[in-house]
């Protein structure tokens, strides 16, 4: 497998062509940023994290029966993806009030919800990643009522099967975002990463938190909470 | 019928007690506010429009089988209204893209859209007045599930029939925000206004703004559009 040319570059991840035109070879950063791109700085090592992270938990949900992007990992900071076409679409999971639901709501962060809900953003950083209703989505015309429904089964079904594995490790899985996109054959699969930047994540015992809300809100090493996070999840997939 | 105390003192109106407790006396202000509460003016003859405004639209509405608060009209800037427990929401129908929508999509002020749609925002000075899905509102348990449903339909027939008055009158009705409450038989009724202050009218020909823009946005007089509206209604209800 072959790098090829750089196609896309994004706030975390680099896209790279392969000579498998359904296959994209994606390079983490160590880039972090924040409120829009607002907020910005290089931390050494988090591309490494995120892209260990993310290929650990898209084998587990593998393992577990849900389908993903994830082909394999390559290097410490790089992996293989089916490639697809992105729905524009931040699909939000969230089982306990925190960051801009906590603000919008009024309600206490650390709220935790009776049953999950699931949020749609529309993924446009020049409007901000503005919530969006199933309405506005019908205009926007990016998803239909039929594929809203499927992601918010899929994104609950993701829910489930994270809540155990961080339960296990004595994390709690306070929300996460995920992406899905269109396959060749029109399929609905899930796509970009699943790491400490796209979920929230707090010890079960103290609240700390292990997740970029470390790099946003100025609370501690993020590559600190980074690695506790892989360390719990047992580490590397491969340490060469 | 003497007015009681006052109960409470809005941005726009003050909300007086009556003998009848199951009534409430409003009293217009000529008070216009925008970007909430940010931007301020006193405007001379406002309460008049409105109030003459608001009750001939609630009379309209009445006459077509859309029952409202609206009991009767007392004064030139006053009215008398049936007493409810307000739902805290502010329930938006457009039937062409504007304002906070043309923002948060990207999408041009203007575009017609396809079918009406609702939307539903939190009423909360403080917080902003955010937009909510129905998920966030059984959270904040403000309405039931079979009250969204029962707000959607209502919220759509008072379209239905603005339209159409409006249509008449040679104005576009772009969109407009109602608010609902609970009498005490426990049944869900249109309250507060109708008027230019919550609707967003244009001329059908000219697209001259006849609404609350001409304050938010320094068009020209509210006062002249206002007056436009309740001229091309018939006029004042009762010119004593
Ligand atoms: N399997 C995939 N096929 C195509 N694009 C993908 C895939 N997975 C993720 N992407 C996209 O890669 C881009 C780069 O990721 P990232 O750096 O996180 O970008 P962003 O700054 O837009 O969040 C994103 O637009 C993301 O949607
Ligand atoms: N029939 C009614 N019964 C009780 N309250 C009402 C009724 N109609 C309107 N109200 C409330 O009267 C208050 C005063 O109106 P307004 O000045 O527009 O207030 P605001 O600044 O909250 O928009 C609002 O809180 C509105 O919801
Ligand atoms: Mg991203
Ligand atoms: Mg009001």
């Amino acid at each position: 497998m072959e790098k090829g040319i750089l196609l896309y570059e994004g706030k975390a991840k680099q896209i790279f062509q392969t000579e498998n035109e359904n296959e994209l070879w994606i390079s983490y950063k160590d880039d972090a940023t924040a409120f829009n791109g607002e907020k910005k700085e290089t931390l050494l090592g988090k591309a490494r994290l995120n892209n260990e992270i993310t290929s650990l938990i898209f084998a587990y949900l593998h393992e577990n029966g849900v389908e993903s992007h994830f082909v394999k990992r390559i290097s410490e900071t790089e992996q293989l993806v089916q490639k697809v076409e992105i729905i524009p679409l931040e699909v939000v999971v969230r089982n306990v009030v925190a960051g801009s639901m906590a603000k919008r709501l009024g309600i206490e962060e650390g709220t935790a919800l009776t049953e999950p809900i699931v949020e749609f953003y529309y993924k446009d950083d020049a409007l901000g990643d503005p919530l969006v209703t199933e309405d506005h989505i019908a205009i926007l015309n990016v998803a239909s009522n039929a594929d809203l429904a499927v992601l918010r089964e899929k994104a609950k079904d993701v829910n489930k099967h994270l809540i155990n594995l961080f339960d296990n490790l004595n994390v709690r899985l306070i929300d996460f975002k995920l992406e899905f996109g269109r396959t060749s054959e029109g399929d609905i699969l899930l796509a970009d990463e699943i790491s400490p930047d796209t979920c929230r994540l707090w010890d079960k015992e103290t609240n700390q938190r292990f997740d970029k809300d470390l790099f946003r809100r100025n609370l501690g090493s993020l590559q600190e909470g980074y690695q506790e996070i892989l360390s719990r999840l047992g580490g590397a997939s491969c340490t060469k």
